[in-house]
């Protein structure tokens, strides 16, 4: 039994008003295998690079307990590179340079040692590839969650619905809720997502928190008030890898256990963007992570008494 | 013992998406102390009105058992009325008319009868008036909660500063928070206002719920997700009446009771927006505002095992 997480495994360069940083280890796929493994001993990457992408980085997955037979490596190609700019206010960014390199032409294979795949993480790329890894695995997996983008929405809506029709979970922001069902009011919007395909959605809003919709059912989750945020990039991939990693621990899938998961992810989440890129969760202590778990509890608690 | 309310009674010409009015009753003292009068049975309201306030619309105050007392008509001349109109998306507007009105030479008198009060709330006004009251009273109320807005940080900031010395709680918006300590981030504004007099601040998100902050202590409260926000108006004022009107009642001033206090506020406020002006916050039954009280408890409520 295993935990699949696909997506980018690339170069960033960043620049936000604390500092500036060269071409730095990023991706999708990177900042959610991360997370997970703080939960799940059994998780596998899929994801493509080039042969500028050092052995030292792939070193740090195996370190993290992370199987990388799903890497592809392809020779004389360089890897993906994304550079962008965040704004003061650390909510919007400019995108400066996206470099698609191999991913252009990129065909997730997926290796027989991954059919035992129970959880299935897609994270952010081209609607397509993502259907391709749910074809390609001979059982469906217990759990799909799939994190997608507004981009996908704007160049193909339709490859997009096909895809999300056939998972459990939808991770997007509050915006992209918004664009995918065409209402404002995030309960109504929640409603007609619910309707696509996923069992399950969850609606991302950064500082805010987020908010989980099942059947009839909401859960708000804070997020934790933080005196910096160093970094924003990896913040949404940290979020959904610490969710699934944590239900592939605990093995049930309800609603309660998705509110701890929530709660799991948002911790990851609030670790990363206190560094530069992977810097901050590479290297966690797990006292750390139930420590910051225990943040949430005390901000969000409270006991009425009827 | 009584709990006072300062602010305007006033009238609000309102169009949002879903409608239009004609002139209605307002005003932050209409709004707080209906929502108020909910959970505290001895209700004070301080306020002037001109003679176009028709007795009917005072009965209302009185049928909830608010005493009218403070409540100066000023014959001859108008209330104050303001007209807005909100965007799409429920979180701006624009003021289409302001009339001062009876407002502009508001003199807060107390009445004798008013000397017992052990909570005063000073709704949104101008802080030199707000301050007035503060120095009228014989004794210092054992709890000041104040309610302000960025207009007077814009043309009076060193007013306001003086009053917001005078008081224990600090009622703000995240735009204001940002305006009045000049930080960004709302853990370090939350720590300069805390410098500023406040030992509580509270910082209202609108539909991302709100914070609280003490000594060291975040608390994160939900806001309930609604599927339609007709009228925003008074939200905040409901929001701060509701919220002072439940620690009256428990009579306790803590972390924990501040905690519940903001969950009643919020639920007040929550009924306020769901119809045009005070019409749903007029005729509300205790049992509506205890179930609402358990949607927020089931919203955000989860249990991590250790």
């Amino acid at each position: 039994m295993s935990l699949i997480i696909i997506g980018t495994v690339a170069f960033d360069a960043i620049e936000t008003p604390f500092g500036k940083t060269d071409k730095i280890v990023g991706g999708a796929a990177t900042y959610a295998s991360l997370a997970a493994s703080y939960f799940y001993n059994k998780v596998k990457i899929i994801g493509v690079i080039g042969d500028d992408f050092q052995q030292e980085n792939v070193d740090k997955f195996t370190q993290h307990g992370i199987d990388t037979e799903g890497l592809q490596v392809k020779e004389g190609e360089k890897s993906f590179f994304w550079s962008g700019k965040y704004h003061n206010d650390m909510n919007s960014r400019d995108t400066l340079i996206t470099e698609l390199n191999v991913l252009e032409n990129f065909d997730p294979i997926i290796p027989e040692s991954y059919q035992d795949c129970e959880y299935l993480l897609l994270g952010n790329l081209t609607p397509i590839v993502q259907q391709t890894v749910i074809s390609r695995l001979k059982n469906r997996p217990k759990l799909i969650v799939l994190d997608t983008m507004n981009f996908w929405m704007d160049i193909m809506m339709e490859d997009l619905l096909e895809t999300i029709k056939l998972v459990d979970v939808l991770t997007i922001n509050d915006a992209e809720a918004r664009q995918l069902s065409g209402e404002y009011s995030l309960v109504k919007a929640a409603k007609k997502i619910l309707q696509m395909g996923p069992k399950y959605l969850i609606i991302k809003k950064g500082e805010h928190g987020a908010l989980l919709f099942h059947e009839d059912k909401i859960f708000s989750a804070p997020a934790l008030p933080l005196a910096d945020v160093f970094d924003p990039t990896g913040a949404g991939d940290a979020f959904a890898g610490g969710f699934i990693g944590y239900l592939a621990k605990v093995g049930t899938i309800n609603f309660n256990n998705m509110k701890n998961a929530i709660i799991y992810g948002s911790a990851l989440a609030s670790f990363c963007v206190e560094q530069f890129g992977t810097e901050k969760i590479l290297n966690l202590k797990d006292e750390e992570v139930a420590t910051r778990v225990q943040e949430f509890v005390n901000l969000s608690s409270f006991t009425i008494e009827a």
